[in-house]
């Protein structure tokens, strides 16, 4: 408990989220993230499809990153206070806290850049973005997903 | 089949989803919706908690409402061709259609005001966007979620 605590107030700094939130259901936290980042895989998935295809729709290109970025900017770290579902029990150590951070400052780096190709409406931009968000995606699923 | 095609079609114009992306797996489209509807949720939970809290964290209120505001404008008709899950068959139904359109195109004007209203850091104006929001959301919850 003491862990978790310690762990999600971590996260919680690097997020910028208030006591009041974090205080939601371990069940909760689970389904939330959860759903965060199945919602952000989607849009993910439509970036691909797009940048795979003859025809690239900007528009929906630009939606789907406004999408992620938003994920990564919603206070996710409020919703890594409960350990299980696909997150290895690793993630609430106190000494991968500086690497959770990173991780997850990254992502939010990368979104950000990713969103600001697809304002452009710059196909080969976004592909760059879009391959570096991936990657920030990967490093720490590589570490922290089951 | 053909009525899931007609009104997959129908959603794919109101949100101007190429059909690249329409292709998605029934059981993808199921997962992937309520994805999006329970991370908007989350969203709307974090927005009321600062409405009914001492201190509103005016910066955890815009995230909250670009998220939501991004979740109204992803293109979430292409997930609506599949029946199943908590959605009624109902929303499939040709005759539907127009309120479908009339339902989402809702959520996404007042999750827009929502995203303006934070924005502005102004908490009055937000628990009136945020209220209207509500209402958009429960009245498709009422005609269309089992």
């Amino acid at each position: 408990m003491k862990k978790t605590i310690l762990a999600s107030l971590g996260l919680v700094t690097i997020s910028l989220v208030t006591t009041a939130v974090a205080q939601i259901k371990p069940a909760d936290q689970i389904k939330y993230r959860q759903s965060a980042y199945s919602f952000a895989s989607w849009n993910m998935g439509k970036i691909k499809t797009n940048l795979d295809a003859k025809n690239y729709n900007a528009e929906q290109v630009k939606a789907a990153a406004t999408a992620i970025s938003a994920v990564a900017g919603s206070g996710l770290g409020a919703l890594f206070g409960a350990p299980g579902g696909n997150t290895k029990p690793e993630i609430a150590k106190p000494e991968n806290q500086a690497l959770v951070a990173q991780l997850a400052g990254d992502f939010a780096k990368a979104a950000k850049e990713l969103s600001a190709a697809a304002e452009r409406g710059d196909k080969a931009l976004v592909e760059k973005a879009f391959a570096k968000t991936g990657g920030t995606c990967k490093a720490c699923h590589e570490k922290f997903k089951k």
